[in-house]
């Protein structure tokens, strides 16, 4: 949670781009303290992000040795690697010579839970001389503090929900799923899993409508926290202005996150909204094992 | 799970239904033994319901007044709560005289998740001198045996996977949550809460058409467990043929449930339609804590 904020010194920054407001707001960040940043977009999951601003190459999520290769040519030896990822296919991820070469650790990569794919990748990075790093490392700005970060409060009720949805993320943890859970009265609405936050936020909203849940709006919690023993460099849970949406209308009363463990992205338009719509957020300290 | 079966001597049964084709199943095995079945449809939940071959009396489920004094007019002590049943909210119920007396309990039977109401639903008729037994004690028919049970075989990946399903079914039962996850390639795809196995089904056949599951059609499995410590006398994990249907569109390879507790509604149609759509069906044996 501590680690040092990256200096000038470390020379330029190579970050991988998914989708979502976040990478640019963190390529502003690290910009903002005289780093040079390159962009590496990957396309299919960044397609449309503005990155004009900045040197940038587009890349297919298969090309590693390109991307190495670029990197290298831009000095960046760090990398940071950001923005919502739809879990790929293999045979759509067009791998070059180099990726070819290292596809046995590849494909061993993906086998597994999204855990065990970007772990992958960063060591194969890492074995080339890259050092990945985390998001939160290179512009800490990005990180939920601790308290009541709107100006609506939790109830006793809504913490005790909040309680039964950290219990639920631990035990769940293990098991390589989702970081988010709709908890309301202490009854579980809803867990995710490969389907993403804001599509479990919409089915509790839809199954508020078709009266599957019955407990009264205004009530109950999404929490969403991060896996135990993740890497943190490339997988904090993150929320932002559509999650506060995504909440309002699956009639719930508000977030709880993990403080120093969550990304925000957009904060101010998240806190505006939140605000408007009379949802609390809420961040939490860490629980240690 | 070895329970005695019930004998005609012991009296009238009373079934309280719920929707489906379970109840008339169950009241069709309880009556070829010669024992006498009246039903209680539940207004709401039941409706169209084919009743007309039993005596039956329709019900709202707040009216437990009126059911133990129907119950006790026909003779019946035993009672067996049956079939799918949304989560009620309290002012749809129609408390009857008796059921405000007791509102205080029923409140807080309501309160926790679905094992606590129905704990709480079990113990007020106790009380009156009613005796609730499960589907399975008055009909063991309805179990699923151990083995394979139609004539495709899971793989060894498909064994793989069904082993973290028990898994992750382990570690979320103290949550009142879901009995069923989806999983294919040791990758959790989705996890039941408060949507019910089909709607999870339909979710992974959804991430599927819109590129979030990319795991290859055919791979993966369906697991359904009891929780543990649940009151089995009413609240077994059950399949049908509409599951079949479920994990056919889902992509899913089968369906594992464990043997002996699990309700299997409408079997020869289940096979019939998991044999064609080359669906399996394993019921492994219960792992004990």
């Amino acid at each position: 949670m501590s680690d040092a904020v990256a200096t000038p010194s470390q020379g330029p920054l190579a970050m991988i781009c998914g989708g979502g407001a976040l990478p640019l707001a963190i390529a502003d960040y690290v910009a903002a303290r005289g780093r040079k940043v390159v962009l590496f977009p990957l396309i299919g999951a960044a397609d449309g992000l503005p990155v004009e601003n900045y040197p940038h190459h587009w890349i297919y999520i298969g090309q590693i040795g390109k991307f190495m290769r670029l990197a290298r040519a831009e000095g960046a030896s760090d990398v940071v690697f950001i923005g919502a990822l739809v879990r790929p296919r293999i045979l759509q991820t067009r791998p070059d010579l180099k990726a070819l070469m290292i596809m046995p650790r590849v494909l061993k990569a993906f086998r597994g839970g999204d855990d065990h794919l970007l772990t992958g990748m960063a060591r194969l990075l890492e074995d080339e001389g890259f050092h990945l790093r985390g998001a939160h490392e290179v512009a800490p700005e990005i990180l939920a503090p601790a308290g009541v970060l709107g100006s609506v409060q939790p109830s006793e009720a809504d913490r005790a929900d909040i309680e039964l949805g950290l219990d639920y993320l631990d035990a769940a943890s293990p098991f390589d799923i989702g970081q988010a859970v709709a908890i309301a009265n202490r009854h579980v609405l809803a867990v995710e899993a490969a389907e993403g936050t804001d599509q479990m936020l919409a089915r509790v909203a839809e199954l508020r409508a078709n009266g599957r849940v019955r407990s009264a709006k205004g009530r109950g919690v999404m929490v969403k926290a991060p896996k135990r023993h993740q890497d943190r460099r490339f997988d904090l849970p993150s929320i932002g202005p559509r999650t506060v949406e995504g909440v309002a209308q699956a009639g719930l009363a508000g977030i709880a996150v993990v403080a120093g463990a969550t990304v925000v992205a957009e904060a101010d338009k998240l806190l505006a909204a939140a605000d408007r719509a009379g949802i609390f957020i809420v961040s939490v300290p860490e629980r240690r094992s």
